[in-house]
């Protein structure tokens, strides 16, 4: 499975979850493709690849649907997540609910800061960056967002990964690159990077053709 | 000039301005390169395409690489953006100064719920939204942020759309596209989605392939 076809699978998947709970039991092609902003014929063919098939004419049934891509994506398995660096930006990620329908909670919080991580009013525990070790063990967490401060992002990824943290996403505003002999999945959001091109592609309309 | 090649110049640029901002005044291809993660010689062939040229083994002077990068990235023009949906996210990124540095400002904010947009503690005037279209005039804002809630976020892009916004940067979870009579600017990034696709890569490392 390539990433694109990844990307649709997992709309697909957050799609049929807000429709279960909607209280519908069967989804046709194109309320997928909808969803995914493809055509219907791409979702049939994803299906295809993925040994998915639906009734004739009857769609497919919600539930079936679900537990087969839920297999698929490995939701079987606990997706706690710890965020690092607790300002405005990682409080808000703290306290958001949108990861839920997805399976994914946020479990705990760090920061170097003790006024921080002395604060009781957070919605997870909060820990001090010196209990990283332990926690990421204790707590048998795999993914970590970070969002401190850029000067300190780079080290932060490195003390995460020594802690066996295996998957970061990165909103600070430093792109982090995986180690050639630690093979780490990073993405980068970079919120500052994603209006530069918004403006350039304003002034230059002809940029957005690619 | 396509789209990764963009990316690599609004990085060259970010990485120009922090370098003059501690003191150095030459800069040299390997330097920019690490800044974008690319190699050396895709920044001397993005120059060269650029028609910008250094001198022999003396590097290039970070300041005529600033200026000139400013103006092919139209950075003469006010990048002024608003936040639409001030809630923790909304808020911290009315907060967030790590976009100042390319020289973008949050000038307002806008929210539906009179608490919110009553609330005298914001470090930007927040608005109700019924003063959308008049404020974005009165702004001249072509970019705005989207940070409302999954179920606003459809009917909140048009709402911009019509109040003349050309630009926005969707942070709610369901993915805007643009529509075909109204070609403006949309980018999605859709947090729970990138978790999703981590966590996938994690447990089938071979879909990282690509």
């Amino acid at each position: 499975m390539n990433s694109d076809m990844l990307i649709r699978i997992t709309r697909y998947f957050r799609a049929l979850n807000r429709l279960r709970a909607i209280g519908l039991e069967k989804v046709f092609a194109h309320n997928l493709a909808d969803a995914a902003g493809v055509s219907a014929a791409v979702v049939r063919k994803d299906f295809s690849i993925l040994e998915i098939h639906g009734q004739k004419r009857g769609g497919y049934e919600i539930t079936e649907l679900i537990d087969r891509i839920s297999k698929i994506l490995g939701k079987g398995d606990p997706q706690n997540i710890i965020v690092v660096g607790c300002g405005r930006i990682g409080k808000a990620l703290m306290h958001y609910t949108g990861f839920e329908p997805d399976g994914i909670r946020v479990v705990a919080g760090f920061d170097s800061d003790p006024i921080v991580y002395s604060d009781a009013s957070h919605p997870v525990p909060v820990y001090p960056m010196s209990r990283l070790e332990e926690m990421v063990e204790a707590l048998g967490v795999k993914v970590a967002i970070i969002t401190v401060p850029e000067a300190a992002a780079a080290d932060t990824a490195e003390k995460l990964l020594e802690a066996g943290v295996k998957g970061i996403l990165n909103f600070s505003p430093i792109t982090l690159k995986p180690h050639p002999e630690n093979p780490a999945v990073i993405h980068n959001i970079n919120i500052a990077l994603e209006l530069e091109q918004i403006f350039y592609q304003l002034q230059f309309p002809e940029s957005r053709m690619k």
